[in-house]
């Protein structure tokens, strides 16, 4: 589609309609998934699998609503929900996190949203950006590479992030691992909050419970909250793949998600907070957009009523990741060539392998389009490295995102080329 | 909830989390939904009634999804669509306006929202406000009231909006009708785009043929689109109750919607407009919240594509909409004294009446708070009024705007209590 405008943009508008980083995936996710469907290996999404008992799951119980409580699924197409979320389902959400963790949660410490991103929208959005003084307030991001689709979500114009680099610490051969660099963290009155994700989309990095210890008191002390984005996290969909223990506190906000459960196309997010963070994205969600869709909140709310998302999740989601994580990284090692500096970043969790090819020649832009070429789709590190002036720092521009979401033979499929066009790549030094 | 927060606010976060009268009204909503059930006689709200027809129709479709294609209703739940909305769908929608009116439109001209609120959103926000030279431009409302949902959108802080008090004529006993008063509208260039609905919410005035040829012709001249609200207007849902002509070119941005089918719990929101606006949707879309929801998509494709959503417009959902207007005037005539000063504006489609009340001791916001107190739940007028200084208007402080969506014994029970609390509050004069 045409980029240019007819019309004069404002602040907004050139910002949200300008070329952006996630614009690009999401076309290049939407090509693959559909028109491309034959000859692109779509490797660069966020898509959860198929997992057939997730999905026969909602399946059954949409089969349930319409046949056995026809009034409710009557209900869930055509009322409007309050814009907070569904009482009930909200209910769920404080109880279940209550009995799983002993918090202290009741529904007015529960928000839904239209998805986890447009929950960060918000959030961004109200801690930082123009403030009413005519001063800038900051997002403090103490560790990049970070989620892309934060990357664009300013309204306000300028730049939201202040980004830190990680220190990378070179675990077992071809592997890494990023770590918070506490020293450098430099927190100030510029920032509004801080915000992680955990695990971390893209480079699958599980902060420990001592970096988010230390992230609490710092943010604590600075009276500005750490907000974490929990989209694979525990206890649902519990995409982690070693123990970590979430925490949640006053200061605390965490956004939580179903699309990881495979409901994507339901668009819903959840965020847990103080009451007055709830009662503000509340008002965002009736004025932005009247009130949420109830589709996610109706399907999931017996299994999280029940508990048995926490089985579902442990027994069925994670391992179903976790083994195609493995599964992935052994295709790496067979298909891409051993004498290639090539390493990825150890996998923790989410759907992703995170690689960092030191010394990429023509860097990893440069990268993408020679294997998009050749039929696979993954996305170019540079636009997690946001937030901060990567130009004298090779490593934001070597890395790339491959899913490993995809049925099984694509993903194969997809290393074995990867592994070919690396091998050019690097040939043609 | 506590509107106070511990943590500074940004431009952003003041405007979209303070009190606002959409806030108030979901709240509202919400409420009498849930825990005022039994108590509250909803007429505030704008959720469409369960039309028997076609909630069977939605559950048929959705039962067909789990049952016959279980693939799709898979791809429904578990796959991310394209940011502008499923190509299918959008399809369908280019195919059966273009059938319909001859338009020549393709999927490039349609953008799917997350709801007809949200369309506004990005397109209020995208044309005014800040501007990226520091000045600022408004939406040019020809006339008001107007939907109160747009009047806090503005993500850039101060006044978004330019409005224009109606004309007003006597049209008949206890009757009147707004009329855009072209000698009055200066357009400027601090206006970014002309903005109206069609019909009005709250009022349900129906700009004529001639009035919106009149703003094409205006908003032309001045090289700013002119946007127009068709939520509940023509083809579908159709709930206008005399002759219109839709009009759609390259100038005008059309909005649409499934909600007032029946599909308001599924959040979604139709743009046509030329190519450039979409591709803006379809960025704004990708970085506010990733994609839409799928599930209204999908269930309402197949009448969309065949083009029976014409016929269950002009068959079902006008013939209800229409008889259930006629029989709310009857009662208002039947329950309101006949010696106060009442009028109500000419119901010529949406969910509404639109009363005015010369004189009315108190005003609005004080007959709403004595109505809710008799167990009625109406919406004050004032909230519809924005963008314009009313403090020597009395009209914008005796109007209320009066839902007849809701089941018919809470409808006469509620204009019965009207009556009641109207003439007791005459009477305190």
């Amino acid at each position: 589609m045409k980029e240019d405008s007819p019309y004069p943009k404002s602040v907004f508008g050139e910002t949200l309609t300008e070329h952006s980083g996630i614009t690009e995936l999401m076309d290049d996710l939407g090509e693959a998934l559909t028109i491309g469907k034959d000859r692109l290996r779509m490797m660069g999404g966020g898509n959860p699998s198929h997992i057939p008992e997730m999905q026969e799951l909602w399946r059954d119980r949409m089969a349930e609503l319409v046949r056995e409580t026809p009034d409710e699924f009557d209900r869930v197409m055509a009322d409007y929900d309050q814009p907070a979320g569904s009482p009930a389902f909200r209910d769920a959400v404080a109880g279940f996190l209550n009995r799983e963790y002993g918090w202290d949660l009741t529904r007015k410490n529960v928000a839904i949203t239209n998805g986890g991103q447009t929950a960060f929208f918000f959030l961004l959005n109200r801690f930082a950006g123009l403030m009413p003084d005519g001063s800038r307030r900051k997002i403090l991001l103490p560790i990049v590479p970070e989620y892309i689709g934060y990357g664009d979500q300013c309204v306000s114009g300028g730049e939201m992030f202040d980004a830190r680099k990680p220190l990378i610490e070179f675990t077992q051969d071809h592997r890494f691992k990023y770590r918070i660099d506490f020293e450098h963290l430099n927190v100030g009155p510029e920032h509004g909050a801080i915000a992680v994700s955990r695990p971390t989309n893209p480079s699958s990095n599980l902060l420990t419970d001592h970096e988010i210890a230390e992230l609490r008191e710092v943010a604590a002390a600075n009276g500005i909250p750490l907000i974490i984005d929990n989209a694979y996290g525990l206890p649902f969909p519990g995409v982690v793949f070693h123990d970590v223990e979430p925490v949640w506190d006053e200061n605390i906000i965490l956004t939580m998600s179903l699309s990881k459960l495979g409901l994507p196309g339901t668009r819903t997010g959840i965020v847990v907070a103080r009451e007055e963070i709830i009662s503000e994205i509340r008002s965002m969600t009736a004025i932005v957009g009247l009130a949420n869709n109830n589709v996610g909140q109706a399907l999931a709310r017996p299994i999280i009523e029940s508990g048995r998302v926490k089985q579902l999740s442990d027994e069925v989601v994670r391992p179903y990741y976790q083994e195609r994580s493995e599964r992935a990284l052994n295709m790496v090692h067979d298909s891409l060539p051993a004498h290639i500096p090539w390493r990825v970043h150890e996998s923790e969790g989410a759907f992703f392998l995170w690689f960092w090819f030191d010394g990429l020649p023509g860097g990893c832009r440069e990268l993408y389009r020679k294997l998009k070429d050749a039929g696979v789709v993954v996305v170019p590190g540079e636009y997690f490295f946001f937030g901060l002036d990567t130009a004298d720092w090779d490593h934001a521009h070597q890395c790339v995102r491959v899913s490993f979401t995809q049925p099984e033979e694509i993903v194969r499929d997809g290393f074995r080329i990867f592994g070919e066009v690396l091998g050019e790549v690097y040939h043609e030094m």
